[in-house]
């Protein structure tokens, strides 16, 4: 039985996801809610693995197919492990990507069917689906720009086409489940961009206090 | 368009399928006949990674499920690498393992459904499909008593009850798939069995030579 509220952050790299999880994470916390804030792939030992082969720029020959298996490969296993314990507790989940990104990045941006991508991640998200996710809308040449002279890993070396392929697949996903999916303007202000994210949560928090 | 031969070994772990593949690589490369042999989980750079993960002693809470999208993702780059290239090119490709296995260890005996552990390989061995399968049939006890002292890996660890259900998910399969799949058992010795398994593929391999 799921107590807790679990919120999904989405977006290109460089969006902000990260600074808008620990701004999140700070406030429901100083109101005394119990909170747990993780990432995909990874947060789990085994996940942690798995996000190194993915994101090591040596595996250039890696395919869609096979990244699509391994990001619901760690999925299952963070799911099981994190995901699904805290909501039982009655926490906050907040986590930097989920599948969402696999939709985005394997299918809309590598060429996978939707359809395969969803079906193999099935048996890995079943009950265990966001209450609300944040989709920080970024171009992605602004994205690279912000990230600047940081080193890039195997996922943000692929080329501008495709991260813009990911851009327009997170927008078709969240046009076609607006009561979950929330677009905001990765262009605004940090400030801003939390206080959206804040007023369309509270509510929702309201049954963890 | 697929020119070559596919012929893969499987079964429990101490069942002689390495000796099986060296002898068989040895007789069709003295035929002339080029070949290939490999392994899964493994066979190229990034499925070495995931094969290390795999049979990682440490990761003892990996999930069934997580096991058969790892192996998946394995395969994925095998075949499209390695495998699907060296048959295009016409030539006799051994496989220490394939699709049976994970059939068997994940849904046998780790108790996914058969269906989905057959729907999330399909991408990667679409057009893949071995010519002939040799299933090397063993005890599983008999199995750990010749692995003796060697340190046993991650998957060799599960218990006794889980290679029995393994040990019966090949045979079921094998049942399943006469035209395919060869039962032998592995307690007669490697010359019996590489007799048997010569004659049987003899045949096969005329339309490389």
């Amino acid at each position: 039985m799921k107590k807790g509220v679990f919120i999904t952050l989405e977006g290109l790299d460089g969006a902000g996801k990260t600074t808008q999880i620990k701004r999140l994470a700070a406030k429901a916390q100083a109101l005394g809610i119990e909170t747990v804030t993780t990432r995909e792939p990874g947060g789990t030992a085994l996940g942690d693995a798995i996000r190194k082969i993915l994101l090591d720029p040596a595996y250039k020959e890696m395919l869609p197919l096979t990244e699509a298996l391994l990001y619901a490969a760690s999925r299952a296993q963070h799911v099981e492990e994190v995901i699904r314990p805290a909501l039982r507790a009655g926490k906050l989940v907040i986590c930097d990507r989920f599948l969402d990104s696999s939709l985005a990045y394997q299918a809309f941006g590598g060429g996978l069917a939707a359809e395969y991508v969803r079906y193999i991640n099935e048996e890995a998200v079943k009950s265990c689906k966001p209450d609300r996710t944040f989709v920080l809308d970024l171009d992605p040449q602004e994205g690279q720009a912000r990230k600047g002279q940081m080193k890039a890993d195997r996922m943000e070396q692929k080329s501008l086409d495709f991260h813009k392929r990911v851009r327009e697949g997170f927008l078709q996903i969240a046009q076609k489940e607006p009561e979950r999916m929330v677009v905001l303007d990765a262009m605004e202000s940090p400030e801003a961009i939390f206080n959206a994210i804040w007023t369309n949560v509270a509510p929702l928090l309201s049954i963890l206090r």
